[in-house]
């Protein structure tokens, strides 16, 4: 089902990053559920996390090693998001950690945990630790699309993106995955993502271009409006080309985060493109706002609307339910009488009401589309966002209603 | 597929307010799509209205005509919202007003507009004005079950409910009817209500009656969390009974309004037993909450996840869906070692984590009740708040992907 979405083509090895994964049966027969991803001595590492109250173990435990520095391996599991198993699960998580901080001779605090799938169960710890010697012996600089299929849960394709930057003297490759499909609106990244470059970037730099880019990528898509409480996004740097980026040469430092934007933006449109029952793939754009964040409760409310979201998926241009979405956004004082909305070419509202120009059939064709655009200009100031967001289809409602069956 | 639900029995007449149908072939053929209600000279009314930015043009009007007095009659069409349809939309409510008026040689400000259905399209106002004559000649106090039916989408059952209240020296009779079953997260009512009593209500006491049950009743249910351009609730006294309420009997008061809020929790709650495909009704309470507000956010955050609404349908005790949702409902600094969760009288979560007697039989057996209670408790303060929302099933999808084609 996924809307305009390849396979990985062109991912490049990231000098230092080697990957290995492995079946340990956590929840899936017969696939790869257990990732380790090791990184060279001297790497720096920069993460972002799901800001759900009820954050998953794996995550405590990550953010407080990613605070002692020193990062030398992430395990990742699918299958079991160790989310709502309080203390006892993070010892789990601690536990998985351990062992494979033993296998890599290196100090626990040095390994990040992360997990997806089913909230609320105990992670199998033992079969886990019984399996990760294999996926330690599979180590590869060209591990990264085994270890994209392997996080994957309700995923239909993997998703990895690469990039090359000149930089400076030389030049630096970055490669990133991601994995979500449900459960999709993070208020931070999507569940999970991976980046790793060759460069050598201190940590407040590398951090800072974290932070800035999962704004306008991760935490500007949409699937569900649930948030996950295990969304993670990390950035590793290890160093290897021999290539700095930032501290003195600022320019270089914006060439890498356009990158890293780059990549981001790609992984973050797949998730929604492998929206759980996605049959469109719908930019939304909203400009004329007197806020960047009045621009967004208007397209996120758009985003959520069970009513738009299902008009979009019979591709039916029952633009009233775009209408009455905007109304309801809760923007203070809105003078409907200047809202314009537009689908790609198609104006479909001038200045509150149904432009004298449109004909439903012009709109039908936008909406028959598998990619398109909604653009609600709100007449009011000069600040605009863009978010990306999928339908809702009965696809939705059968894998969500039998995820667990 | 209306959830406990029944076809209205034991529906009163109100003195002094007769209803008549017809069929215009607004949208639908062969059934009725245009209503009149008449009130004796001397009524009062009040109105709560929808507070979506963009609302029709019937409500621009009804809103304008309360405010001159002297209500005579409503003419409610279906099929058609007037909405999206700006000054021109206004005009053909007003025509339509000013039909009724000439046929019941009233003052056209005495007539209010309501209109329910599809968004964007002009009203087919000359077959409306052709058809009201036959509509005013049905007129009869007995007409309340046939104009339940005429002004529904689409509900499968008509919503009409009844109450005598004993009031001082007399007893005074409420009826009320209502319409919705999808774009229902009333901001205000749902859609389309009307009530009226034959007692006598000062224009003052009658508005804060009704203002204050709108919020436990129609305001505080949800199906999809789109809310309505169109959204009004209606209530009438003619005080044909000869009995006062309110002025200097503050008591009587309260007792009219606890009928007032009986009948509106009642009608409310059947547009969620009778929300767009559902199969289950399901009541969200949040307590311990530091306010009113706080506790409202977690409960629509909860009631508005597809995760959740879907795992409902499923009948999947997929309680890590309800604590996601909690964590992400942005009540600030959560400290989710003190959130309690409950389905019925099994308590899933207690401190923050799975309870340790809790078993997925148990929480199977409750969500596979046709009606069941989530109950978050917060315990951060002594705030409640209630809300009653439904699944989100198969045929939500289908009816809304459907509802234009």
């Amino acid at each position: 089902m996924a809307v305009g979405l390849s396979p990985p083509r062109n991912v490049l090895a990231v000098p230092g990053v080697r990957l290995g994964v492995t079946q340990s049966g956590i929840k899936y027969a017969g696939r790869d559920d257990l990732v380790v991803m090791a990184f060279d001595e001297g790497a720096t590492a920069a993460g972002v996390f799901t800001r759900n109250a009820f954050c998953a173990a794996p995550v405590i435990l990550a953010r407080r090693h990613l605070q002692s520095g020193g990062v030398r391996a992430f395990v990742i599991n699918s299958g079991n998001a160790n989310a709502g198993t309080g203390g006892a699960g993070e010892q789990d998580a601690l536990a998985t950690a351990r062992a494979l901080a033993t296998l890599l001779d290196c100090d626990e605090t040095a390994v990040l945990p992360f997990s997806t799938g089913v909230i609320g169960e105990r992670l199998p710890v033992q079969r886990m630790v019984d399996a990760l010697p294999q996926a330690v012996d599979g180590l590869d600089e060209n591990g990264w699309q085994a270890a994209a299929a392997a996080i994957m849960t309700t995923d239909t394709v993997p998703k990895v993106v690469s990039r090359q930057v000149p930089v400076g003297e030389g030049t630096v490759t970055v490669t990133g995955m991601a994995k979500g499909a449900g459960m999709i609106r993070p208020d931070m990244a999507t569940m999970l993502a991976f980046l790793a470059t060759d460069a050598t970037v201190g940590q407040a730099d590398l951090q800072a271009v974290l932070q800035k880019t999962v704004s306008d990528s991760f935490n500007a898509i949409t699937i569900d409006g649930d948030t996950s409480t295990n969304d993670s996004c990390m950035l590793v740097a290890t160093g290897r080309s021999g290539v700095r980026v930032g501290g003195d040469n600022a320019g270089d430092l914006g060439r890498f985060a356009d990158a890293i934007d780059d990549i981001c933006r790609e992984l973050a449109q797949a998730i929604v493109r492998d929206g759980e029952g996605a049959t469109r793939f719908i930019t939304i754009e909203v400009s004329g706002a007197t806020s960047r964040g009045e621009a967004r409760d208007v397209a996120y409310t758009l985003a959520h609307s069970p009513l738009f979201k299902t008009a979009a998926f019979a591709g039916d241009p029952n633009w009233g339910r775009i209408l009455a979405a905007v109304g309801r956004s809760g923007v203070p004082d809105l003078d409907v009488g200047k809202v314009d909305i537009w689908l790609d070419d198609v104006r479909i509202v001038r200045d509150g009401s149904v432009d004298a120009g449109y004909t439903e059939d012009a709109g039908a064709a936008v909406m028959a589309r598998p990619e398109y655009r909604v653009h609600v200009a709100l007449g009011r100031g000069g600040d605009r966002t863009r978010v990306w967001t999928c339908d809702l289809s009965y696809d939705y409602v059968r894998i969500n209603a039998e995820y667990r069956s």
